[in-house]
């Protein structure tokens, strides 16, 4: 469907020498892609507390068992949600096989991890804690050492006020899962622009949407996220070097076990992806201009002209949103019971 | 000075059997201890900038080689103002000598480190991001990746506007220090009840607190922050075992290289002792009770008894104040110049 709407606008489009005009190319952009809502404000006490208590959990070192390394570690929220490494550094100073996904606005992917291994947040939040590259964790410790301090056990029965045993390893995620829900940055240029304001943009940037529908980007990078949505393989044209694609990591094959899926990833959301280096699931990639060249060349076919990748990478910073306003939660004290770090 | 007034209020203090009044408790008790005086707002535009850029400064990984840690690892400003570990861990997992001491209220310190090596805030945040065993990145370093990111570089010149180079090491130990002079306490329960509210502490925190001037804690945890003002053996009357304090760390010794100033620490400041642990320079104790009972002995020759400990830790949980309430900064992207990620 993506596909068929895209041949039709490059048609249009590709029809004038001149750039068209913001309410012809505003229609065009309209059928790939919509600007973020505002979060909603929690809808009630309960909500407000599941939110609070994910902050807490998602900010806690202690749900590692080194008691070093917390969620923030790999997706720091002041820092476009990422780490900014190549790949991320867990326990033991082990190097991570995949570069750290953005955690803003993950909450409109499909699907979590580079390979959608994950239906959504919740289920993505118990995978890095029980990775003994990551968090190295187990489930009845993290539940252990939340039942150790009484203003956690006091928050997850504000948090989940039904439930018999409030306090588990589900919930745990669960209460993540809500304050993830959260970190999501509307009101990008792009965003205003789509909903009206000609001057968001500037006239490079417009140039550059124009390509990126052209030349066939959104056929994947589109939907609010600028992807996120499907999966595809990386190098459709031409397989970029193993430096940026290793020959190890298939992909989406380890989840799906089917042919066809060898070197396919979940398409990367390009929301904020102007404060999201390094690129690619290798994370080899420094430069956003470059990474708009590879993939060009892996994914199009295209050997795009130094003038348009600036384009490209001029509408893509028009792409970096509010980001949010996140408040370092107070922890509670560790107790008696709480158990110790250790890995050291 | 202090050893004289402790001595008279331990006379007229252990004159009775029954618990001074109140009055009488404050009287004897305002001759050892100040409250934390609420945090003043920034003077001016330029203070605030400052603070602010501290604030950025303290929170980003970007300023360590690996770009993976940041002040607040060690110093967590929603955990106490510590790390909880033994002792921390830092580049390439590697384990520091020393227990990080909390970053809330340091800035009542008559100087910085277990050993009192730094003299001031400023002179401290300079060590950590050097120590190979920590952040292990250098000045020149540092400075390169602030100047590699416009909106760092803009913030230094509002924050330091009377200077034709803004961007130094200094100045960012300066901002640094700016921020973390914030980061006090105030409104304990303790401080409440100095300033006259009699219910702010229960019968047995008031025993506590009586106890702890007539044993003799306050002849050197005394001042605003119940500590951090002098240095002093650790181990007056009877060392404790080298488990807690290990024979190579001859503390303030290797500062001052002088005669008798081995295994002497600048006494630890006790304001949000309950939230510190694990204790002492080692990282060993991790009960409060047992920290308590170690220094009756080690300091004092006082075996103390249970009910008389209890007491003791239930006054020094009153000196839990208020924590900071802190924003997580938004950190500029990285820029093509900036340094990238190394040491894994």
């Amino acid at each position: 469907m993506k596909r068929l709407l895209l041949l039709t606008s490059v048609a249009v489009l590709g029809a004038g020498v001149a750039r068209a005009d913001d309410a012809t190319l505003r229609d065009s952009a309209k059928d790939f892609f919509s600007a973020i809502p505002a979060p909603a404000a929690p809808a009630n006490e309960v909500e407000t507390a599941r939110v609070e208590l994910g902050s807490m959990l998602f900010f806690d070192p202690r749900m590692s068992s080194s008691g070093l390394l917390s969620c923030n570690t790999c997706h720091q929220v002041g820092m476009g949600g990422v780490d900014g490494l190549e790949t991320s550094i867990g326990h033991g100073w082990q190097k991570g096989p995949r570069n750290a996904p953005t955690v803003l606005n993950a909450t409109f992917n499909i699907a979590q991890f580079w390979d959608g291994r994950a239906p959504d947040l919740a289920a993505q939040a118990k995978g890095p804690v029980q990775a003994s590259v990551e968090m190295n964790n187990t489930p009845d410790q993290v539940v252990m050492t939340i039942n150790s301090m009484q203003a956690y056990k006091d928050k997850f029965a504000a948090a989940f006020p039904d439930e018999a045993d409030p306090v588990s390893f589900d919930n745990f995620a669960n209460a993540i899962a809500a304050f993830e829900a959260k970190l999501v940055t509307p009101g990008a240029p792009f965003d205003r622009w789509l909903e009206g304001d000609d001057a968001a943009l500037n006239d490079q940037q417009k140039q550059g949407l124009e390509l990126f529908m052209n030349e066939g980007c959104s056929a994947c990078h589109n939907g609010v996220n600028f992807g996120g949505q499907d999966y595809f393989p990386f190098g459709v044209v031409e397989k970029p070097g193993g430096e940026v694609l290793p020959e190890g990591d298939l992909g989406r094959f380890a989840v799906t076990e089917t042919a066809g899926d060898d070197y396919v990833f979940r398409a990367a959301p390009l929301r904020n992806v102007a404060l999201t280096a390094p690129y690619f699931h290798s994370g080899k990639v420094w430069s956003l201009p470059e990474a708009v060249h590879i993939m060009g060349a892996a994914q199009l076919g295209a050997n795009l002209e130094a003038g348009d990748v600036d384009a490209i990478v001029a509408f893509l910073q028009s792409l970096t949103g509010e980001q949010p306003q996140v408040g370092m939660p107070v922890l509670p004290a560790r107790a008696a019971g709480t158990p110790r770090p250790e890995g050291f």
